[in-house]
């Protein structure tokens, strides 16, 4: 298994990530490929006392910047540590990529280099998130701002199997986002989507999941448009600073609230990592032939190795190769041939 | 002042509603109304020990059921708890009204019974949230669950009117949800809202409300469709619930933690009733000629008792008059006359 990792993505790049891929090598025991600039590589590791052995480094003098154009990695930024990345990940030169540099450019070199699996319409930016009752999928969440309710019913299918095989939930209960519970709720998007979905014989569909079913964990799989999925993610991560951060407030308050922090302290961790999204690791990106993972933006090394740790799982997971044969099946029971 | 109350509305009625309205009366000095069946709310009061001494009853046999069309506020449920309290406004024999029943049919009967203010589109429904560094209004939450831009230009005013008014903010900071801080971002709708809330000299406008950026607090008046506003009011609501299930859980663990939770008492008290919704009140029905609040569904006394307390603040607060003048000065700068 080689996981190649993008050195230079992410706010805490390359410090972080050098950090990250020479724990993911030493506690994963994976092959480690960091693209980037191999002078700044060698002198982030050297300086903060960091071994690179068995690790390899492929030079790639420029970095994607948040402030590019997205389309710029296939392009004028091709030989940047994200384009160089995803590129080795194309020509077979590793078995999954990581990085945590811009969502944008990631998805659209990701899709443009490695290219999609067969009858995959589009891919979905999919994170797994923290519910009450269970981790569910949220799909999509910001690849494609605008969907058709086919885009929909493939994302279903997509959750449905990464769910089964990484989560090991036999048949992944299905949800689709939405403002009721009636089947006549949403947007025209949502109510032919959800027609698509009850129709679906690859799926369980369990119906609408209406905003407040979400964070409780009433579904394993919730399938949306990008443009609300976007939204439902970064709500979600804002409410956890802040009940973090009222927490904490609560806690330092005087003698005695300090002294009850003292005796919840694990108790603390727990819920603090449960809701911190730096410690999920990262959004598989879902529906390209290899495994592409967008860790967080600020993310730091656990955070980085959480997602190496998941990229080694998913490539040896199986789960590209069965949405291929799901939807080749949904295909030909539809008498269609591919689309796109 | 004297404010109506749809006796038979929400989870919790009658028994809850009559209640909270003998609460308003006796705490707030107001005039009191109830609609619903004369002998059910005599029964309920007398059953409960409730004095209903000043409060006047208005006779309504019929209750708006959360499975009915709305539109049979109009009609065959005209004399509904509901359908006759909206009358009552409408017919000038109260200045606000309050009801925990169904969104839709309270919704579809403001509209059409109390109607419009001169030059509202549409009217929105726009709760006042919790967030980390001040509450904001959520406009629309879903009145509307398809937008025109023109349609968020207004509600952007109707915020700004408000807040002013209510929260005493002199120039509240409007954002629109999006899923990302560029003008380019979103669907065509953001795109070509976020143009006309630029142009607009009667709001200040802060640019796009990233999710993230929405329960930290970081504008007073966040902007969107019924649709969007729908999920994140109640996405918010879920991980509110979650949160304080899980706080349940940590102070529950053990004997050492259970000590820890006394001496947290008043501050988890605190936490949990910043971000509990049922201890809010009701979100305001912005765009009609006379305030309606939709209180929660599951609102209890002191939930309908707060309700109550912002209705009589509104009504006497002189919002609607500055809505009316606001978007009549938009139309005359801009050489319109009113286009609905």
């Amino acid at each position: 298994m080689r996981i190649v990792i993008d050195a230079f993505g992410g706010d805490k790049a390359p410090g972080a990530i050098v950090k990250g891929a020479a724990l993911a090598r030493k506690e994963l025991g994976v092959e480690v490929v960091l693209t980037g600039s191999e002078d700044l590589i060698r002198e982030t590791a050297a300086g903060s006392d960091v071994s690179l052995e068995g690790i390899e480094i492929v030079h790639a003098p420029l970095v994607m910047d948040m402030h590019d154009e997205a389309k710029l990695v296939l392009s004028d930024k091709k030989d940047s540590s994200m384009g160089r990345g995803l590129r080795l990940l194309a020509d077979g030169q590793g078995d999954a990529f990581v990085t945590a540099g811009p969502t944008g450019a990631a998805l659209m070199g990701a899709t443009m280099i490695v290219r999609r699996l067969k009858g995959v319409k589009r891919p979905a930016l999919a994170p797994v998130m923290p519910g009450l009752k269970r981790p569910f999928m949220l799909i999509d969440c910001g690849a494609n701002v605008e969907c058709r309710p086919e885009m929909l019913d493939q994302f279903a299918v997509f959750g449905t199997v990464y769910m089964r095989h990484m989560f090991g939930i036999e048949s992944p209960l299905v949800g689709l986002a939405n403002n009721g519970a009636e089947d006549s709720k949403g947007t025209q998007l949502q109510i032919d989507a959800y027609k698509l979905l009850s129709e679906n014989p690859r799926i369980r569909f369990g119906g609408n999941a209406e905003g407040r079913d979400i964070p409780l964990g009433e579904f394993d799989v919730v399938v949306t448009d990008g443009f609300t999925g976007n939204l439902i993610l970064k709500v979600t991560e804002g409410l956890g600073l802040s009940m973090i951060s009222q927490l904490k407030t609560m806690f330092t308050k005087n003698l005695s609230t300090k002294l009850a922090a003292v005796a919840m302290k694990p108790a603390l961790r727990e819920f603090r990592d449960k809701n911190d999204h730096e410690k999920v690791g990262g959004a598989p990106f879902i529906g390209v032939r290899k495994p592409v993972i967008k860790a967080h933006g600020s993310s730091g090394e656990t955070a980085l190795l959480n997602a190496v740790r998941q990229a080694v799982r998913w490539a040896g997971s199986g789960v590209s190769e069965e949405i291929e044969r799901e939807l080749a099946a949904s295909q030909s029971k539809d008498g269609k041939t591919e689309s796109e």
